[in-house]
C-alpha cells in the first residue's frame, strides 16, 4: 500500500482574497494575478485558492491596495509599491527608479543582489512581505498634445504624471496632474491637462489617447522596468504550510516573466497600429534627458535627507546599477545595437 | 471535520532522473537542474522528487543528455538543442540562431508567439517536450590570440565553434573545431587553436582563457540569447498526475528568470576581474559583422533546403524577431544607450 505523504493528512483549505491595483481593462498587468491564483491553485490541487478582485470591487486600486493588506482586509495584493510613495518615498525604489534599473537588472538586484532583502526589511514596517510578480518593460513617455522640443516647452506643462516622478517632473518646470486612468481622455481632450503618461502602446492605445495628442514620446525615463509586486500580510504568510509557500513563491516567479513576455509580444503590433494611426513617435531630446538626470539625482538626495530607508536603499540601487550597466553595455548593448539597424 | 482533497489520496511517489548536459563547474547553467528538482519537491510535500546528475555522471554532457531521454535512459534533462544539431538543423533554433532573438524577444517567441508550440511539434519525432528553463544572455564572443580586425584575419583561423555557428565561421573562412570544454585550455595555450568562445565572462575566467588568449570580443553574435531547455520523454510526462505537471511547468519558468537575474548578477563583477587581468575587450568591426550575418542567412537557406521544419520555424523565428525588433528599438534601446552612457 502506497503511504500516505505528510501533505495529505495536514493540507489545509485555504482561501485568500487578493485586491488588484489595477482594472481588468488593464488585461496584461491585471493578467499577472490571475496567473499567480491559477497556477497557485493547479499546484495544491484546488486547496489553496486566491481570488482575484480588480480594482474598485472591494477597495480602489493603486496604493488602497496594499493599505487594505496592511490592515487585514485583504490576505494580498498585487500592485506597485509607488502608488504608496505619499507615505513614505521609500515606497518609490521597489516598483522603479527615474534612471535606474531595467527589467533584467532590477530582478538580478531582488534576486542575487541586496534588493529582496532591503525591500522586505521595510515593508516589515507595515506587516508586509513582497514577491515581484510583473513587469512592464521600458515604458513609453507619454501623450503631449504640442511637441517637447526644449525644456522651455516644459514650463508650465501641465502633465499627468504621479509620486516621485512628478518631483522630478516639478524640478523640470512642469505642474505634475493627479488624475485617475479613466479621466485622462477627456483631460486630455478638452485641454486641461497638456500631456499625458500612462504605460506602453499595448495599454496606452485601449485607452484612446492617440486621438487627441499625436506626440508621443520615449523613452520614459522615470519608469525603466517598473516592478509590479504581491504583497502578502505577514500574519497571514506565516499560517501556510510550506508547500502553499513555496507554490505562491514559484507561481509569482512565473507570473514575473510571463508579464514581461505577455507586454513583449503585445506592444510591437499596438506601437505599428499606432503607427498607422498618424502618431508621431518622438525621443526625449539630450538636452531634456539630461536635465531630467540631474534633477532626478537632486530629488534622490531631498528625499534620502528625509528618510533613512530611501537612502539606504536606493544607494545600494544605484550602486548595483552602475555596475550592472558596465556590463550591458558591452554584449547586450552592442548585439542589440547592431540587431535593430538590420535591415 | 475537513475533507481530504482528491491529490491526497492519490499523489503517488514519484523519482526520476535528470541528466544535466553541463559539468558541476559550470555552477549556473548546472544549477538551473537544481533549482527545478529542489521547487519541485517543495511543491509536492516531497512526493515527486527528480535526482540531478552532472554530465558524465550517467551520460556525457551536451547532446548526449538528449539522446538519454529519447532512449528511455532518463525521464528528463536539462541541456542546450543545439547540440544535436548533427542530427537534424532544426535542433539549433530552441537554443539561439546567430543574428536572432534576446532573452526577453526569446520568450516571448515562445510563450506568446508560435515559438512553443512549433519547437515541441519538432521533439514529437523524437518523443519529447520542452520546458525554457534557463538563459545565459547575449553570450561574449570568444578569447583570441591574436587581434581580428579584418574578414583577412579570420581566414583560416582555427577557432573552436560547434554546429550551425561553425557553419557560419566557416563561410567567413575559419576553420572551426570540435573541441571538449577540458581540453580548450591546453589547445589555446599551445597554440593548437587560434582562438576559443564559451559563455561569458563569469564561465570564461573560470576556464583562466584569459592567461593564454589576451583579445576578448563581443558580442557573440551566434548566441544572442540561448535558451537552456528542460527537456521530458512524453511518455513519463503523460503519467504525470496534473498537480505535478503543473509543479514542474512553474519550477522550469522560475529556473529560466533566475538563471538569467544569476547570469546578470554574476557577470559584471566576472568581467571587472578580467579587465584587472589585462585582458582587452574588443568589439567585432561592422565589416566582421555584416559578412557574419550575410553568412548566416546563407547557412539558414542551405538548411531550409534540406529541412522543411528548418525552413518553416526559422521562417517563423525570423518574422517575430524582426517585429520584435521594430520595438525594442524604441524605448528599450534608447533607455538603455542613455544609461550606459551616463557617468
Amino acid at each position: 500500500a502506497m503511504a500516505m505523504p505528510a501533505i495529505a493528512q495536514t493540507a489545509p483549505s485555504i482561501k485568500w482574497r487578493l485586491t488588484s491595483g489595477f482594472p481588468k481593462s488593464l488585461d496584461t498587468i491585471y493578467g499577472g494575478a490571475e496567473v499567480l491564483a491559477k497556477r497557485v491553485k493547479e499546484l495544491t490541487g484546488g486547496k489553496f485558492q486566491i481570488q482575484v478582485f480588480a480594482a474598485g470591487e472591494l477597495v480602489p486600486g493603486g496604493g488602497a491596495a496594499f493599505d487594505a493588506v496592511q490592515a487585514g482586509t485583504v490576505e494580498c495584493c498585487h500592485t506597485c509599491s509607488y502608488y504608496s510613495f505619499g507615505k513614505e518615498p521609500t515606497f518609490a525604489i521597489g516598483t522603479a527608479l527615474p534612471f535606474g534599473m531595467d527589467f533584467r537588472q532590477t530582478n538580478a538586484w531582488l534576486y542575487y543582489g541586496n534588493g529582496q532583502k532591503l525591500l522586505d526589511e521595510f515593508y516589515a514596517n507595515y506587516g508586509v512581505q513582497s514577491f515581484p510578480g510583473g513587469n512592464t518593460g521600458v515604458q513609453m513617455g507619454g501623450w503631449y498634445r504640442k511637441e517637447i522640443k526644449t525644456l522651455a516647452d516644459i514650463n508650465g506643462l501641465k502633465f499627468r504624471v504621479a509620486g516621485l516622478a512628478g518631483k522630478v517632473w516639478a524640478k523640470l518646470g512642469a505642474v505634475p496632474q493627479q488624475i485617475p486612468g479613466g479621466d485622462i481622455y477627456p483631460s486630455l481632450e478638452k485641454g486641461t491637462i497638456d500631456a499625458a503618461e500612462w504605460v506602453g502602446p499595448y495599454d496606452d492605445e485601449k485607452l484612446g489617447f492617440y486621438k487627441v495628442a499625436k506626440n508621443y514620446y520615449y523613452p520614459g525615463w522615470w519608469e525603466p522596468g517598473p516592478v509590479i509586486h504581491f504583497f502578502v500580510a505577514k500574519k497571514e504568510w506565516d499560517k501556510l504550510p510550506p508547500e502553499y509557500k513555496a507554490a505562491f513563491e514559484a507561481a509569482a516567479a512565473e507570473a514575473n516573466v510571463n508579464m514581461m513576455a505577455e507586454y513583449d509580444h503585445k506592444n510591437p503590433a499596438a506601437l505599428s497600429r499606432l503607427l498607422g494611426n498618424d502618431v508621431k513617435v518622438r525621443k526625449f531630446s539630450p538636452e531634456i534627458l539630461d536635465a531630467a538626470r540631474k534633477a532626478a539625482f537632486e530629488v534622490y538626495a531631498e528625499e534620502s535627507a528625509k528618510s533613512p530607508a530611501f537612502k539606504k536603499i536606493s544607494e545600494d540601487y544605484f550602486k548595483y546599477a552602475k555596475v550592472q550597466n558596465a556590463w550591458f553595455s558591452v554584449a547586450e548593448a552592442s548585439m542589440a545595437q547592431y540587431l535593430h539597424a538590420a535591415k
